[in-house]
């Protein structure tokens, strides 16, 4: 995976895909599937939503640290395995054959099969509305892979599959953040 | 447009999809395109990052009030050209040529060409991070739409068109919400 500069990782998050996060707590990996998160600020801060119900929550809060990695829609069967079981009683990297690489700089993992990884320290939490305040730190993105489709969950247990894409940077120009 | 029950409200934006704000500062209507949005409870509950910088903000911020309208990919330019001028000079229901439909509960308009408006309260704010808290208390959607594909901001300026539809109710089943 090539690293990416910080300024663009929110373009990751802004389209609205499903994503998986993982946690390290010391011992254990550990991922879980998310798709209520908000690009907060370009810097890149995100906001995600999770709170005691998941597993994983319990690692990100004593360690702060976590990676958003976004899978592709080759990976959907995995992405909904992952959000339908639980870290407590299952080794999700080895039962949905994910590969966990080393971040650069937190200890939760990359996943080797998602087409971008961003490493993030917890900065804030909102209480009252389970609210975690993300700052990313380091962006991989694997450039060789063919399929970049992401999935965007509708609630439903229905998903989306990205379709073709516009361009509108003419019309836009004047509204993009500058070193994008 | 016919109403949705409220449990449904949050499928309109968990996918990520940009959408419209309208707001009615007491003798206009305003509208600004958003993509920084995230659901935060299936009660149902939504977070948007937004602030001083968007001229509607004074009047989400007054009234408490807002409505969420949902396009699809037929309003693109509509939805790049609202979001590249302001409402301090320019009166974008005019100029967009946009319906306001009056909503049934909120003072803020719908959006008549849109595939959904959400009518929101503003019900907290997090300061320190320009997240607006919104409770939806009203859903309208325009079912006899042929064009119901909605478009992802990728904040580069360009836009991912929804494609295809993948069912994974039966996997998900465990995990959806009562009352969906």
């Amino acid at each position: 995976m090539r690293q990416l500069k910080l300024s663009r990782a929110f373009t990751l998050l802004e389209p609205g895909p499903v994503v998986l996060v993982t946690s390290r707590d010391g011992r254990r990996n550990n991922v879980m599937t998310i798709s209520w998160t908000m690009v907060v600020d370009f810097t890149p801060l995100f906001a995600i939503t999770t709170g005691a119900w998941n597993y994983s929550f319990a690692a990100l809060r004593k360690t702060r640290e976590c990676v958003i990695a976004i899978p592709t829609v080759d990976l959907l069967d995995k992405v909904v395995g992952i959000g339908t079981c639980s870290g407590a009683d299952t080794d999700k990297f080895a039962r949905f054959k994910l590969t966990a690489l080393p971040a650069k700089i937190v200890k939760a993992p990359l996943i080797g099969e998602c087409l971008a990884n961003i490493e993030c320290r917890v900065v804030d939490r909102v209480l009252r509305h389970n609210i975690v305040v993300l700052e990313a730190v380091a962006v991989h993105v694997d450039s060789a892979r063919k399929e970049t489709r992401t999935v965007h969950a509708v609630g439903d247990g229905t998903f989306i599959v990205d379709g073709r894409r516009i361009d509108r940077r003419t019309m836009m120009a004047s509204k993009l953040p500058v070193g994008l």
